[in-house]
């Protein structure tokens, strides 16, 4: 027990212990926690292994100075076809790998409508028994190809993606236009007017993108906005309306000149200005470009993707290549539009969660309060959640930071030791879609990955740090 | 003293009692505050004497309502000349009614250019002998003609102003359109280039919003807008960046079809896009919209309007008509541009005071947490204050809400009685003058009227309350 002196007596009435601490330590209040949590079940052997690999230290202190190190820049738009070779018959997806026969309904949706789309069949349902069939079509996850989709992430050769390029290095990643909210592909609706605003989006809105960005002054820059997003009351994941504000502002005097018909200019920007995730679809390539950065870091422990198809939850981490750690992925806790209730959301669907692994999103919740009011909690756990997350991760984010806490910086690298050690989950604000194909959107919430699947990242870290010991030995 | 139970002892290190009783308290957790302070030096009569008016209750509950009732909405865009009958060599300015003799250094620069401006004189320097005279010009406040300026305020025939209006009563106020900062004759620069910019923004910028505004699909809803910033990090005095961007995402549509070349409206949207304050002339006049519903309330004792003209700092009440109370306008306390100092800054100037007036500014510093960067202070400072100002007002704003302090509706109202029995100044944000004519910014800080003015003010209404005391008796 602890006493705290006040000269001016306050009535602090049922405070509940962790709220208080938690509340005192979001105001920058040192608070040193004691509290001991029991690690995940199992761990302890690799646990005591991955802390004594020589490698893990240095390889962490690498990786994570590498993510934040990039810096994102807005560098071309063009289709699937041209950026990523993508070809007839060719579709990539969120999450980690997956067949049809374990496909969830708004990937399965998403699918049929992208089927449409190309031509390969003129109604979207007659696409079941093409992908039934897989003869002349296939899909992947979007992470194999630089690249990365929000909910079902389904990409096809004829949709438009941006390119942001990091400048040191110039590596790229890639993602599509966003759609709006509602009936929409990615929420794995395939209705009519699905199909009709893409087309638009094809036909008119990719090219102008195109022209603004080359036209553009400088290009974009695209960490620099999520910078100034999180001073904005933007987590840049279910809350991205400054974002795509500055976006209008940074790429509308070139679309004014670009030469397209004003009636067209007007529409495009009438098409962003209404839609507050439409930034979401830079914010995640961003992410992913920093992320990629620490990619193949022998001995770090670091996660640099968290994905789901919709039916599997996958984690890959810096110090085990391109390998997947996959569970069951989870039901959002959340709210629902509508009439639409728990009965009809899909589990957990997206690669949106790249923006946790990289520190934004549920990570940096405490500077977007009004989330509250979209995905549930309330304001204290909105401080708490990012303050939790700090248990988790390697260090902070300079770049990124958050007023309300006194400008700290955004955890940043979920390290699976961590994670193990203390049992804390990665909280991810997410989107919640349909779970019968051609819904749509049923709400947002609040959602962790499954638990299992850190300790399956830990084994996987120790076995590779056994077989170096083995080796040098 | 108290004692906080804690299950998990935090090392709380020299924490301020009242930072801490404030911190629990921006956390919305109850706290009593049983502290005392004395009322203002010889306002116990007149506080005891408006205390028992009859009217007093019901007025000022009339006046917050008539306040909180106001929907600003942007209806058109035109030159003073046409919507004030403002004539030539007429002119308006900041704060309460001065003469030359006593006008600051940065109200006479701006007297000055806007006299070349309006071809009074070639050489801004010559203006100096007109005013002098005063035989061909005058000057009047801004708020003797529904209108308000941003610091020295000034407007002349030729500018071209916002035209705010409530559906409900078809009330109107007005302001200019903000030139951006640094050299910009709001802070009493007048070189060439500040004169240049005044001419695009006569010839180009003003007709150009006419036409966007004359065929936006609606109105565009100014404290609807007002109500998102304060959920984006914006307090509408010295922060207005997400304000800004939602006026372009609103009115950018219309200015691509208005028929205006092109490479104007490119320049335009880079014009607005570029000047974080733009919006700034927006958020003033829907306050004076609001706040004007309650003028002319006998019996209340709320504050309808707070301006400076860089000599004098001036207020009105609800309840006491026209009149004018004032005291010297205080020096500024926050961060300096470049190599300029406190030397180099005049007192306080401006009708910006009018945001504070109707409760954001830095009555909503705890929603802008970042401000601390720009006017000074911490982030503490900046939720404390917030929770003190509600000691001063007379209720909260349901449509101006803070998520950070759990959606609590901004500190509305500031009702004299209350100020002088505390001795609580109303707080305010603003940017500061060089105290030269001429010189243009040198910084931006924290600030309060001078205290003598409360008393003044409840002196004045203690006279009516009397008044109406003895024609009843």
């Amino acid at each position: 027990m602890s006493s705290i002196g006040l000269s001016t007596p306050p009535h602090v009435v049922n405070v509940g212990a962790d709220l208080l601490a938690e509340t005192v330590a979001g105001q920058a209040v040192p608070v040193t926690n004691v509290d001991w949590r029991p690690p995940m079940p199992g761990t302890e052997a690799d646990l005591a292994t991955v802390a004594l690999d020589p490698l893990r230290r240095d390889a962490n202190a690498r990786a994570l100075a590498a993510v934040l190190d990039v810096r994102a820049r807005l560098v071309d738009v063009a289709p699937a076809s041209e950026l990523l070779g993508l070809e007839r018959g060719q579709f990539l997806h969120a999450g980690p790998p997956i067949d049809w026969a374990r496909a969830a309904g708004p990937l399965r949706g998403a699918l049929m409508g992208a089927a449409a789309l190309e031509g390969l069949v003129s109604d979207p349902e007659d696409a079941v028994a093409l992908f039934e069939s897989g003869s002349s079509v296939s899909f992947e996850p979007c992470h194999h190809r630089s690249a990365v989709g929000p909910m079902a992430g389904v990409v096809s050769p004829s949709m438009w993606m941006w390119v942001l390029e990091d400048d040191a290095s110039g590596r790229r990643t890639y993602c599509t236009l966003n759609e709006g909210l509602g009936k929409v592909l990615r929420y794995g609706a395939y209705g009519p007017e699905v199909l009709e605003r893409l087309r638009w989006m094809t036909d008119v809105l990719g090219p102008l993108f195109k022209t603004a960005v080359q036209e553009a002054a400088e290009p974009v820059d695209v960490t620099g906005i999520l910078t100034q997003m999180l001073q904005m009351g933007d987590e840049a994941h279910n809350r991205n309306r400054a974002g795509t504000l500055m976006l209008l502002r940074d790429l509308g005097p070139s679309m004014v000149t670009s030469g397209a018909a004003p009636t067209d200019v007007a529409e495009a920007l009438r098409f962003v200005g209404g839609n507050d995730h439409f930034f979401l679809n830079l914010a995640m390539p961003a992410c992913k470009l920093a992320l990629d950065a620490a990619r193949g870091s022998d001995g770090s422990t670091m996660v640099v993707a968290m994905a789901r198809n919709g039916t599997d939850f996958g984690i890959q981490t810096a110090g085990t290549g391109d390998e997947w750690f996959t569970g069951p992925a989870q039901l959002a806790d959340g709210l629902y539009l509508g009439d639409y209730g728990p009965d009809d959301a899909n589990p957990d669907i997206g690669d949106s969660a790249i923006t946790e692994t990289a520190g934004i999103g549920g990570f940096a919740m405490a500077t977007a309060p009004a989330i509250v009011r979209f995905v549930g909690g309330s304001v204290p756990d909105a401080l708490a959640t990012t303050r939790r997350m700090h248990e988790i991760t390697l260090g902070e984010n300079p770049r990124w930071t958050i007023p309300i806490l006194e400008f700290q910086g955004t955890p940043t690298g979920i390290d699976v030791t961590k994670v193990c050690r203390t049992g804390i989950l990665p909280q991810i604000n997410t989107g919640m879609a349909g779970k019968v194909a051609g819904v749509g959107q049923v709400g947002a919430g609040l959602v962790t990955p499954p638990a299992e699947i850190f300790p399956k990242a830990l084994a996987a870290l120790a076995r590779r740090t056994r077989a170096r010991a083995s080796a040098q030995g």
